[in-house]
Parts: C-alpha cells; structure tokens; sequence
C-alpha cells in the first residue's frame, strides 16, 4: 500500500503542471484500490472556465472511469482545501476519503461552511505535505504580483 | 426587455427537459442584453456526474460563448435555490444577477452558509414562478416514489 504522502506528491506534481501553464498551482488525484483512477490540475485560464478546478476535473473524468456518479471507495488527494463549489461537488459524489494539503483561509470551505459540508461517510484528512502545497501557491503568487509590478 | 418571468419560463422549459429525460427536474439559463447565451438542465443520470447540474451546464456554456472567465453583465435564471457547489461556482464566475424560484431547505446554499457566499457585486432575486418549480419538483419526487414503490 502507497502512502498518503506517496499519492499527495502526484498530486503536487499535477499542481506543478498547473503552475508551468500559468494558471494557480492546485492539483488532485483520485485513488482507488491504490490506483490513480484520474487526475486533473487547475485549468481556469486555459479553458476561460472558473468551474475547471483540479478536483472537478478529477471528479469528472473518475465518473467516466467508473461509469459511476458516486466514488464511497475512492479516495481524493488534493494539494489545497477544497473551495466551498469543489467542497459541494464532493458531498455529492459521495467519495470516501478526502486528503488535503494546505488549508486556504480565504477561499476555504471550512471558513464559510456553518457545517462540514460533506457525506456523512466520507472521512477527512488536511496537513498532508502541506508545507510543499504552501510553498507552490506563495511561489506562484509572489511571480504574480513581480510580473504585474514590472508592467 | 422581457421580464424575469419570460426568462424563468425558460429555465422552467430546460426543467421539463431534465424531467422528460428521468433527471432530477432543473433548469437554468444565462442571459446578456435581454438575449439568452446559455441554457442548461440537469444531466447528472445521463452524464453520470454529478457536477452536470443545470447552473454548471449553463455557466460553462456561457464561458464558451463569450471567451471570457467572468459574467458580470450576465444574468442567470434558475429554476431552483443553488446547491453548494453551484454557489461556488456562481462566487467565482462574478455574475452580476442570480434569480431563482423555489428555495431548497435541505440542499440549497442559504442553509448551508454562514455568510451570502457570492461575489459582493452580485445582485440576487428569489421566489419567481417559484410554485411552479416546486410543483415540478414535487411531482418528479412523487412519480419515483411511485416507481419504487411498484417494484
């Protein structure tokens, strides 16, 4: 059996996909058995679609793995809380086990939510690698804010 | 200008849609300068997904039609209170008007949230041909339980 840190760094490397296309640096994978089922990294700019989060993606193309709109024995590894529409697709999918990186206090569901907003059954986990998942999203940022300085 | 119940009537027409093809009965549709850009209903049974709820379908539409990321000139039509995930996602598009009809007490995002989780510029209308909604609702409802109860 791989490791929570094992499939959190798939996720980050789909996170450092995001950031190499410019768009902001949050991946996921979805796992099953042990198993990557799908994957998806953060894809709002290229596709001018703000529904594109990695972990929509990932949802997305699990469904059509499964030919199944519920995942109770899947588990989503993402490198960032979960925002409040990710947070909302993953109630309705059910999905077993959601493990994150770092919290994100502004966008966060946990700050917005009055409760945990997911199926009863899924189980949670935050703080995996967090620390790596910080580091990509302050990175990306302070090129950001160094690119639109120098315009 | 055409009212708000012209376009809440179709939305409702994008409801009967999802009703005739056996999917939890909502609509939605995006408007711009008193046209409609994008229409969607609900496809989570034919998709296999989930994330495939009216306002999504419609929001991604709307995307693609305008090449852009946000909506603030836009306004969308939906048949029911938004869900979390619908919530969020409306959040990140900066739609400039939400109207809805019915509310949700068990899904939609009022009962879920400890704050008006939209972008501060959103405007937002709720109540229109709300009945007829609900009673599109209640009547799929009824219709399943009958089904099941015959099984």
């Amino acid at each position: 059996m791989h490791s929570n840190e094992y499939f959190m760094k798939l996720a980050l490397q789909q996170a450092q996909q995001a950031y190499e296309h410019d768009e902001v640096p949050v991946g996921a994978v979805i796992v099953m058995q042990n198993q990557v089922i799908a994957k998806g990294y953060n894809q709002t700019e290229l596709l001018h679609d703000v529904t594109a989060h990695a972990e929509i993606i990932a949802l997305t193309a699990a469904f059509q793995f499964l030919n199944a709109k519920y995942l109770p024995d899947a588990t989503l590894f993402v490198t960032i809380e979960p925002c409040l529409m990710c947070a909302g697709a993953l109630f309705w999918s059910k999905i077993g086990h959601i493990v994150f990186g770092a919290t994100d206090p502004k966008h966060g569901y946990s700050s917005q939510c009055k409760h945990r907003p997911f199926h009863p059954k899924t189980t949670l986990m935050s703080g995996v690698l967090a620390d790596d998942s910080a580091q990509l999203m302050k990175h990306f940022f302070k090129s950001k804010r160094k690119n639109t300085t120098n315009l």
